[in-house]
Parts: structure tokens; sequence; C-alpha cells
């Protein structure tokens, strides 16, 4: 749709000299970090720098460093090509998209850790997944120099451990989490739906988007103790698929992360499912 | 000296608004990170960013996180007054002297660790110490925005620990390394010196220095192997101050810190010695 060009960067030191060229241009910068094989919901954050920010900076980075040896790396869909059509489409200005070994040099040995946030959830599940997310994102900033930095809503545990890091760091970054984007049905937009390969597995794989639904009308309900919702929650996840193993259900606050047992403003309900072989998330602010 | 009128920036905010103003107008903005207590070394620091920079921001800040609790945080020297009159007449242009809380509020948790480097020598005696390094350096960097960064080769490890993460997270400054700089009499300029209070322990505190040359002396005799040289500066050390405890004498690559078994290109010998109460550091390239 849009015509105009775009600037695929493969190096850090092409990447740092444009940056700073574009600074002193006194233009805006807005990035968007993703691993690529876009879909619907990276094109919002795309959408949502294009409105603060007067180039976009998006970077396609499958971040070894994020995987834990028995994780999905190595089957990560790919799609390089049609991903940068899809930024070009949605308004991209540049897409940094540099090797691994561009990153992460042998002798590369620098991590960066938010320790309280990344302790729970998701980083209790997978240990080592949010410092290779907080290292990597880091790094793109020291070399995109982002005015802006626009997240999703759906990996909310790593917006929230990207705002402390950015915080606590001191970058003048303005850390902006987008709403995640859902297929009509419900069902939040990721990379990983790729592997629901059956009809019956894409349908089952809805019990995670009902659960959160239910758990937002016992809110609304005034049902505001978690561990009354969680056992309906549960409940209503072996409904729609029997066999789902659950690795939590959870309550937190949005941005401290600590647990709730009565819902209040601010808390999230979070959830991660396992059915026919995938690893889902998805979460819903309830209050 | 100079007459020039220097900033004195305290908020983390301001010094970013600063800076930013600073790269918009084209200035190379140089960085000399110090914790205050300045000396000659410190001073040299100064001049030789002034030799490539347009603007010289010295930050002052008594790092708690780089010191473990049995080690000298609340005694360590203090005087910013003194230490503003000097950066002044060394012609610093900025200088960056944040409180604590302003570095380190209640909700700090995030960390940076350069992993294989900080394991040896310093980092073995002293754990913790290089991340609590490594993380107020990258934040400066963040907030500072420097082009370039001096350290000295005094605390060689440190500035080997910080040229990797400088290099390993993609930060575009330009890391430079500045000699010594020592008394008449050799003793390496260090703010821990002041702890020196007799006479006695003055003159004993030359041995590492004494022992250094007597490394370099061999050296150039051709002789290479670290094991023989040890044992010479060993004795030297106890001939000169026959109370010091030695904690290590060390012989490694500049760069890499491996451990050295042959003299060769690149090969430094670091030391850290303990006497009269005071804990002293120094090194040579040997060749």
């Amino acid at each position: 749709m849009a015509s105009k060009k775009i600037q695929i960067i493969r190096s850090i030191s092409q990447m740092q000299k444009l940056s700073r060229a574009l600074a002193g241009k006194g233009k805006r910068i807005g990035i968007v970090p993703t691993m690529g094989f876009l879909h619907e919901g990276h094109l919002s954050l795309i959408g949502r720098a294009k409105k603060s920010c007067d180039v976009i900076v998006v970077t396609i980075f499958v971040n070894p460093a994020q995987f834990a040896p028995n994780e999905d790396f190595a089957r990560y869909p790919r799609d390089e090509k049609g991903d940068i059509s899809k930024i070009k489409s949605a308004g991209g200005d540049i897409v940094f998209v540099p090797a691994a070994k561009e990153i992460y040099p042998e002798s590369f040995q620098t991590y960066i850790t938010v320790e309280k946030l990344s302790e729970l959830l998701e980083g209790k599940i997978r240990p080592g997944h949010f410092r290779g997310v907080a290292t990597i994102v880091a790094k793109l900033f020291n070399i995109v120099r982002p005015d802006e930095a626009v997240f999703g809503m759906k990996d909310f545990q790593q917006a929230a451990v990207l705002g402390q890091m950015t915080r606590d760091l001191g970058y003048p970054v303005k850390f902006v989490i987008a709403p995640t984007v859902r297929e009509k049905d419900g069902l939040a937009m990721s990379s990983r739906n790729k592997y629901l390969q059956t009809p019956q597995a894409r349908i089952e794989a809805l019990c995670l988007y009902q659960a959160l639904q239910q758990a937002k009308a016992m809110v609304k309900a005034e049902i505001l103790d978690t561990a009354e919702i969680l056992e309906d929650m549960t409940d209503r996840i072996h409904t729609v698929c029997p066999s789902a193993k659950i690795d939590y259900i959870a309550f937190n606050d949005i941005k401290t992360l600590d647990a709730v047992t009565t819902v209040k403003t601010g808390t999230v309900c979070s959830l991660a499912v396992r059915l026919h072989g995938v690893r889902l998330i998805d979460n819903i602010l309830l209050k």
C-alpha cells in the first residue's frame, strides 16, 4: 500500500550511524522490537508508534538468549521477506535485522537481570528467559537510540520487566504498552498460533480467552476473591480443552507484579496453558 | 585558573535534558566517571577527554552497589566542594553528582553482569564489585550519552570489564584507557592513599610499585616465566613491608584477562596488597 522506500539494515555500526543522523535532524525515533513472523498484533504496535514518532524502526531478531535449550528456538517460525513487506505496508521506515553473530559475538558475556520481576510467572517456568529479553532490548536501545519503544500487552510480564529496566537504567525512552490484538473469536494473536495445526487444536486454544472472560464476568459480578475465580477458570479451561495442562493462572499487580488475593484496580489475571503440544499465554486487566 | 562557569547537575532528568541539548548542537561529549575525592590521576583523565571532546562531564558518585557490606563505603573519603573546584581548574564543564536515592530508588532491581572478566582477580576477592561497577557505568552512559569515556589504567580490570560491557551492549561510546598517574616516588595515585596515615605506612606502600618495577626489569632481562617473576616480587614486597598480606599477584592478557604463564605482548602484571589496614592495587604492562 505505502510506496515509500524502506531501509533494511543488518550491521550494528550502520544502524548506529543512521540513528545518529536521524537524531541530528531532530527526528523522533520509535522502536518496535520483534522476533519476526509478524501478525496484526505487531502491526498495531507500528501503528501506535507512528502516532507520536517521525521514524519507526522495527527490529527482527529471534533472540537465542531468551530461549532455554529445551525450547522452540530452532523451529520458531521465520519469514523475513513476508515481514519486510508487512512492515512496509504498516508504515515502518527502517528494518533492523541483525544476524545472531552480529549481536552475540563469540566473546559476548554481558547480561542484564531485572531481579524481582523476572522471578515470577513466566520467569519461574522459563529460567533465564527475561535475562535474555532484558539484554537484547537494552542492546537494541543502545544501537537504535529510540525516543519511544512500543511493546504489546500480550506479554505483560515482559512489558513490566522491560519498563522496570528502562527506568532502573535511566534510559531516556518513553515506554508504551499497546493492547493485545485478537482474532475474531478472541484468540490472542501470537506467532506461536502457527503451531495450532488441527481445527480441533485451534478451537480448544480458545480456552485461555474464555477463562479470562469468565474471570472478567465474575469481577463484574463483584466476585473478587482470586481463589474462587481461579477455580472457575480452571473448570472452564478443562471443559473447553480436556487435555490442557495449566502452567499457571495468576493474579498480580500490573506494575509491581505483587500477587493479589482480592482483585483491585490494576490487577491483571494471566495464564499459561499447554495444549496439543503448544504453549500459549494470555492475560486481561480485571479492573 | 580557568574562569568559565561550571554546571552542577544533581537530577537525572536535568542531566538527560542537558545531554540531549548538547548532542543537538553537535557537541562531542566526554565522560569521566569518578567516586570523587579527586587527585592528579582523575585530573589527567579530564585532560585526556579534553583532547578529543567539546564538553567534559565529570560524574561524582560513591556507588554503594560496588562495595560489599564489609568494605569501606561509609568511610570512603568525600570532598564535593574540593572536587568541584579541581574539576573547574582542570577544565571540566559539567559535574553530575546525583544522590544515592536518585540512582537507586527503593524499587531498583536491575543489574548488569560481565560474566567471565568479573570472576577473576579483584572480582574473586570482591564478589559483586564489578556487577556494581558495570551497572552504574551503564546507567551513567544512558543518562549522559557520552561519545567518549575515559577510565584510568590503575583499575585495569575495571577498564577491561567496562570495555567488554561497552562492546557487548552496543554502546556507541569510544572507550579510552589513560595511563596511571604516580607520586614522585612511584606510588600509584588513589583516593585510598589517604588511609596511609603514618610515614611508615606511606613508605611501605611503595612495595607494590617496587615489586612491579622488579617484574619489569626481569622481563627486560628476558626472564619471562611468571612463576619465577612472582617469587621475586613476593620477596621484594616482604622486604619493603614485612607485614604485607598479598591478596594476589597475577599475570593476564590486558583485554581477555586470560592467565599468562610466559610473559608476552599485552601481558599485564597486577597485584593487590593489604598493609597497615589499607588495601592497595597497582599494575604494569610488562610487554
